[in-house]
């Protein structure tokens, strides 16, 4: 081998190109916080956003961004005068994300939430870039598919969700097979001392009072029912290759343990912090190094009491319906993260109680299964079309559910 | 470069040869009973003893050993008549104990407790073997040469101390420039929630009282002064190439957790597990790699509550100095243990009161800086010859204090 001596260059030399699939959500905010901060370690290849072009111009033009897509293409042409002038392409649709996720950025921000999240996720993946990835559709409706492509093209995927966060950093590096356990850690949600019914009669308001997050009213009533630690075990069966009786939650009310992994030689390793969600972001963003950061440090006082119980399956069915879609595999997961994008909206709607929720979607998944429905998807459009079909047994099996529950 | 292809070997072709430094004590007999378990993974080059003769030949035949070192020679002819007909060899004296060291095995255990461990493990080092080392003064006495010299022959050192193991464990192998700030653990003893006057007249029978670990009189006495974790931060100083103000401890009751690291970005990562250092031990044996450990795991309901609470640094004044010889360097953290041991062995001999240790501490630190003793020792030998000097000082300083605090 011959070393050739490199001339000196600047610090662009090592310079990181960045994508950001949804730059004007709240992860999309925090990362860019972050981006702002470490300018001459970072720079922006594309920016994409739903259907804000004044945000999203404005985004692109302060990071200097090369591309910027705009999901909606009735937005399209306010994205283009917006943008007149500064020498960023425009792009609209669905291929203009996707394009903007294979334009060649080292590192991509997958923040586009829901089920639009998929396609251009998986064109990041695909041309091997590094991901941040915190769309949970990708893992939760086509997860096995999903990991196996990042596998075949060789991108690294790293978790921006707290826990799987939590865990990617306490695993550390270690190998696979040393792996006993894996531990999420839920804070319990609102109704975590409750009795079963009150929990049953638990109110829209009551649900929407999250102790320790501040989150989107969807992800906040799947913390009071608990399937968000249930969607959060089937992303991390996929995201770390496990079998589901290797995954635990552990309820912790301080929110301040993330995640855990237990070592074939009794060692437990956890990772903390503040609850700010630019912690991952940071540590996903600089992996595998890691670069100063804004949010206040963890004071010890928060520490001063630190709980952790089992779940109560029986309280919070919509966990055991979790756990039993992930040990069973295929279409399963699927079908429960639909119905429960269903049921949620009814009770949002307050077409549906509390106990509905899981009641929906128990329902959905049984209704799924006597039509046969419970074949692994092998392709984004399979998994969207078990999403589609789950949508509308749920949509079938409400009334009967609505009115029993009331 | 050339590739070979080897002729596939049985799996003796990666056994790992391990030396045990000290086999008959506690860290002795809990390394035995991992390489035990694991036959086929490890065979036994030397094993040494302090005298226990009969015990260490009966060990050398149950492991299959090729020497057999006792550090006694009063104990040589034991030893040759117990290891007869077996093949072993068999040495004596400290000479004997340091060619132990220095034979051909990829790990040793460094668990000879006090400075007569000092010249065995560094001839360990100085041939670049991995080193589980339990040996306190190596850390504590010659830290900065200690280390020095394991850089320079590439000996990796495994600590088998649980706090810094922990320590080692969260770090992962991540970069040194990435932590803010380490933190070790204390179980603050058995007088954590005593007043000061309580804690100034406690007696030998309470102080020997520790509510977590059960362990020998001195390291439990230091438990109880919070020496023990002083003592603790000099050698995590060293180990971790760190600054004292990147050291904190915090009490932690129940002893879950062991060590933490806290990084640039705001993550702490936390090893926990249960109080069996077998499970510390078989860490640093497998290192990279994790073995299956015969300890009882850590339940779930030993968790149910975990306290954290900042020390006391005016109830528990060891750790107050122990912290400023640490910031001080040079000789105080050599002269602060040789003064804490004649300390203790004066506690526990009841000619000294439980105040009386730190200040006799104290006193030993402020008449070694009135000779000039500040240089930090350069060799063993220099590190001996500061140990012997502070044990002279303390001796002279004590009947002052003893009268003192009486």
């Amino acid at each position: 081998m011959s070393v050739s001596v490199q001339p000196k260059m600047s610090s662009a030399s090592s310079e990181v190109s960045v994508t950001l699939l949804g730059a004007t959500g709240s992860i999309g905010s925090s990362t860019i916080d972050l981006l702002k901060r470490q300018r001459d370690r970072y720079r922006v290849e594309a920016v994409t956003a739903n259907r804000n072009a004044a945000d999203l111009a404005k985004l692109a033009r302060e990071l200097g961004a090369r591309f910027a897509a705009i999901a909606d293409p009735a937005a399209f042409d306010d994205l283009k005068s917006a943008l007149a002038g500064s020498g960023i392409e425009a792009g609209a649709g669905e291929t203009a994300l996707i394009e903007a996720a294979q334009r060649p950025a080292d590192w991509v921000m997958a923040a586009i939430s829901g089920a639009s999240g998929l396609k251009p996720t998986l064109a990041a993946v695909e041309r091997g870039a590094t991901i941040g990835l915190a769309n949970k559709e990708c893992l939760v409706c086509a997860g096995a598919y999903f990991m196996r492509r990042a596998g075949a093209a060789g991108a690294q995927v790293l978790p921006v969700d707290s826990e799987h966060n939590a865990v990617f950093q306490a695993l550390g590096g270690g190998r696979r097979e040393d792996v006993r356990r894996v531990i999420l850690t839920a804070s319990g949600g609102p109704f975590r001392t409750w009795s079963a019914e009150q929990i049953q009669n638990a109110t829209l308001e009551q649900a929407l009072k999250h102790p320790n997050w501040s989150m989107g009213a969807k992800i906040t009533i799947d913390s009071a029912t608990l399937m968000n630690k249930g969607l959060e075990l089937v992303e991390a069966l996929h995201l770390f290759k496990l079998e589901h009786s290797e995954l635990d939650v552990l309820v912790h009310p301080q929110s301040i343990v993330h995640g855990m992994v237990e070592f074939r030689d009794g060692s437990l390793i956890a990772q903390l912090g503040p609850t700010d969600m630019r912690v991952a972001i940071s540590h996903c963003l600089a992996f595998p190094e890691r670069i100063d950061e804004p949010a206040p440090r963890l004071e010890w006082s928060r520490m001063a009491t630190l709980n952790f119980e089992e779940p109560d399956m029986d309280r919070f069915p919509a966990l055991r319906l979790a756990r039993e879609a992930m040990a069973a595999g295929g279409a399963a997961p699927t079908i429960l993260n639909a119905a429960n994008e269903v049921a949620v909206g009814e009770f949002l709607g307050r077409r549906l109680g509390f106990a509905g929720i899981p009641a929906l979607v128990e329902a959905t998944l049984l209704a799924a299964a006597r039509r046969g429905i419970s074949k692994e998807p092998a392709s984004i459009d399979e998994a969207m079309s078990v999403d589609h079909i789950s949508r509308s047994l749920a949509s079938e099996a409400l009334p009967a559910i609505a009115a029993r529950a009331s």
